[in-house]
Order: structure tokens, then C-alpha cells, then sequence
């Protein structure tokens, strides 16, 4: 058994709407030195295979296809035994 | 300058309706052994502070006020000098 945690976050280029209200709404609570705020998606993902490369192409597929918008978005992910 | 990553998940206890979703989803791209998927939030923040233990501060205090429903979440965050 393994456990992915996959990140998915706009691309550097493209606007993040909701993490510029979350910058706004931290500097009204007065913490003036965050300078910025990127908003994502976090998974964690089990997956019941015994062969680490499988599990990579397992993820990689499902971020492609189902839990990033590659044309917006770009991921990243961390696979540990669990 | 320093960045945090901070996770914020649903507890254990509570459903996670959208994760379980996804699951459905991922089992219809036939990856059966997927077994279970958690859906959460993830956010990059720069902070320009010099001390490390201010940021730490700085991001608990945020985490707990504004990021995450701290009755249904769980947080966890990572520092990183940028």
C-alpha cells in the first residue's frame, strides 16, 4: 500500500483570484509582511499496489486526466508506503 | 523571506463528500486499486520576516482564523527560507 499526496496549483502566469482575497483578508487580520498567497488542491490518495513505479503511473494518469486542468493548472506529487 | 505550504484536510471523523467523489470517478478510469482519496486545500505563502519562529506565528494564527474550520479541519504546514 502506498500514499500519494498530490499538489495541484495554478501555473506562475496564470491569476489566482481566490489566493489574491485570502493575501487581502490576511492583511485585514494585520499581517502586512505576507506577500503572497497561491490557493490549490491537496489529495491524498491510497493506493493498493506493490510496485512504486506503478503507483507513479497511477498518479500521473489520474492527475492528467481527473485532478489537474494541465492547461491552467500543474502538479506535483510525493508517493510514500503506507 | 520564507514560504509555508500549509495542508488543511478534513479530520479523520468527518465525511469528505467531494473525496469520495473523486474516488468514483478514478474507479470509472478503471485504477480499482485505488482505495481512498481525501480532498483538501493547499496554499503557498511567502512571508517576508527574518525570524523564523515570527512566521510560524504568523501562519498558525492564520491557519486557525481564516484557512481552515478548525471544528471539521486539520492543518499541518511546512517553512521553507525562499
Amino acid at each position: 500500500m502506498f500514499l500519494a499526496k498530490v499538489f495541484i496549483t495554478y501555473k506562475e502566469s496564470i491569476l489566482d483570484p481566490k489566493g489574491e482575497a485570502v493575501k487581502k483578508a490576511i492583511h485585514q487580520l494585520d499581517y502586512q509582511s505576507v506577500e503572497s498567497v497561491r490557493m490549490g488542491k491537496y489529495f491524498e490518495i491510497e493506493v493498493n499496489e506493490s510496485d512504486l513505479s506503478q503507483v507513479e503511473k497511477i498518479i500521473e494518469s489520474i492527475s492528467d486526466q481527473l485532478l489537474a486542468n494541465v492547461i491552467m493548472e500543474s502538479y506535483r506529487y510525493e508517493i510514500e508506503e503506507a
